[in-house]
């Protein structure tokens, strides 16, 4: 059988040069909690979704039970912040399975952002470095000089000067397709130690796109979160070693195979 | 190549409106069991094979000697339980090798569920936890709130509350393909060490079929494998760490690799 | 780019209702060391090699310096053992790289053979224990009761008895191949403990099949390569750990990449 | 959708009777160290750029902050060296990924070898040992006994007696594809530890195509280079384990997943 990608359109809306915001999974699911943040903040409308025979075979379950499939959800917001732009958000709750799979989505997605008239794209994501660190740095990578300096000019950002360094998946490939069709495209990187869910380095590339997109959001969510993975971090060095591993044990990250 | 699967149909046969029962291996072998149970108690017949590409390149030898192609296979009962319903039982041997057959195999069984009028569809298995446990809850997850609510009122089972556990494989695509073809679908997983092939996970969710279908087979079978695991569990509990290592590897459990 | 799978005959040849021996590299190479033994000791004449982008992307080299591509080659002899049978010998140096290239591989294979017009295939390998032993058994699997019987009947062999044991690779997917086409199809499997290459494992198979076809080869450099093997296990036993991790080091097993 | 490969040309080029070096990235990265040290010293032309959805979904960073993508790159020198050979040297920053990627830009890569007209082939790589090494020698194979034979003469060169050892990737690959356009192909592998960037083992090779191809480039970065890998490896044997990993941690080698 030939594997299938369908975008399905469920609401008519009229966009403009808008700016895309990528933030599928990855490395400290940095880029996604910042993405679904503004999507819940702004209230932001979802008018396209994305199903492809390249996502894993498997369905997620919600907390009342019904389950959820593999999907890439497009957002818009319009008139966002101070210089009034349209806004596309991109979030899901996959990205493509295997290198052939990441791939096939990257270009589907590129191909839709360019139906979609983007002028600009922004992929959110997270450094992973294996250590907890007091204050997280964001990092920046672009496919472009003008959107580098423009970036790179904030006080809170930096370039990470480890030539060879890879962006892998989504947040790096559409760099490069975004390249080929002639649009700018910025990479931020919140610095994390890659495995937990981390609202410490979303709030810090939140704080960046307050900058350059001229707009702000509600941070009490963000700063519960934060002050809830703090607790646990500390709990947890406390704790000798073979009871750690009991506690594990009981956490809620389990999988359910069939 | 192109890769091929054929469903051969061996039996002339008369299904209205079935109910589907779903027990590919997973997870503690928990659906297979239950079904194989079910198909053996009460005689189901086999109607059909599936045959694919798309299953991992080997056979399986069978006490006797002669081998067995991996396949899924297809049982129907008529008019059973107290409401007389048609059901169809699917269990066999693998599921699609890696992602890609996976989801290749979902699709050609959901097809043919649909063909086969299915009203309603059951996928069974096992959740894992990683421990032992003195009882063996059943987990339910669906694709409606119907088929949840019809469900979640039993006493037997519970929705796992954790957000974000994933269904992989059959037993989670198929809830999803089912919604998108207008089947209610439920899934009803057994808690399970996942370690071992779970009698007693499987006798949990056979209960609550029980239930929900109004049927009953003897339990004997499943009751004598419970007591061999049980008497397992308890000699290996006996023995010290690296005389149970050597007791591993007399086990029967040896791959034959051509 | 298309896939492709050549099978080049470099040679006339007139074969009547062969028999197959498939000894492509597996578990202790023992299936392999068989075929190549007999080919080599009886003359064999090679007739058609197999070359496929199937194949793993390397080449290997050979003590004098030069290549050796991925291949399956095809020998023959006419008019061997007793019963004088036309025999066709597989061999080579890889099967299909994971599991799709395994299956297309099996089916080039299989629809070669029955062009050939074979009429009965052994496939030989290796039953993995993980462990040394005094005297390698046979073990066997068939894709009929006759041609199980006829193996069985031998004082060397035995079925072995873990139903589920699984057969992987061509050795395994032949048989069920064979059985689609009507072909009696047998696997003898040597015990062995699967790392290395077993020629007393292959010893083993040898004289099965020396009582089924009726025939004998000069067995001297399969008991040379059983004493060296057999030398260099004491040796090893006599080591201690460390000194044995550095000389494993300086062992001619290495990986050259490109 | 289709995995394309395309070779862009940027360049108008007149090239007669190339010699080709290969040296993609693997083992050591040595043969891509020894192509680029060609191409930087001796001011090689680009004049064509090979893009492939068969590289991996990823880009690097660079130093400077923009994205590189996943690219395999052409030059040419025209009259090279005493005997004024053409030369095209093939270098970039990946090869195909997984088996079926890496026989898919092999096979590309052949064509156009072909079309330029190639009238032999080098390609270069390591032969990874996993030990230090205080020389490191330098190992040939090809697939053709007169290459074979003008390369083993020299002083420096010897073959790797070890029957069976693989040259992975397209540093073998391209050895058989070339003998199937009969075009002569040698392997030349500089024996590396296999873990870092061995400019060492480049040095190695770098000297064997001096006396081969009949020229010379300067060699002062190679020797920086080789002086600060062994400042390197001098510290690190200074330093007690468990410091040595929290070393390791501040390292610059980090992957940054999107």
């Amino acid at each position: 059988m030939v594997r299938e990608n369908i975008i399905k359109e469920i609401k008519d809306f009229d966009i403009k040069d808008p700016i895309v915001l990528e933030g599928l999974p990855g490395i400290g699911f940095v880029g996604k909690f910042v993405v679904d943040q503004i999507i819940k903040q702004a209230e932001a409308i979802k008018f396209a979704e994305l199903k492809s025979d390249y996502f894993p075979p498997q369905v997620t379950m919600k907390e009342n039970g019904l389950i959820e499939h593999m999907k890439n959800e497009f957002y818009y917001l319009k008139d966002f912040g101070e210089d009034k732009h349209d806004l596309i958000l991109l979030t899901g709750n996959t990205q493509g399975s295997d290198f052939e799979g990441q791939t096939e989505i990257c270009k589907v997605l590129i191909d839709y952002f360019e139906d979609l008239g983007a002028k600009k794209i922004f992929t959110l994501g997270g450094l992973g470095t294996g250590e907890l660190v007091k204050d997280n740095r964001v990092f920046v990578a672009a496919n472009n000089q003008e959107s580098l300096d423009e970036v790179i000019q904030l006080n809170s950002t930096s370039i990470r000067k480890d030539e060879g360094g890879a962006i892998i998946g989504a947040s790096g490939l559409l760099l490069y397709y975004a390249e080929e069709r002639d649009i700018p495209a910025t990479c931020l990187m919140g610095e994390t130690p890659g495995f937990f869910v981390d609202a410490s380095a979303a709030k810090a590339v939140l704080l960046v796109l307050f900058e350059l997109l001229k707009f702000t959001i509600p941070l009490d969510e963000i700063e519960e979160q934060i002050d809830l993975i703090n607790q646990r971090i500390e709990a947890s060095q406390k704790i000798p070693p073979h009871v750690m591993e009991q506690q594990v044990q009981n956490q809620d990250d389990l999988q359910y195979i069939g």
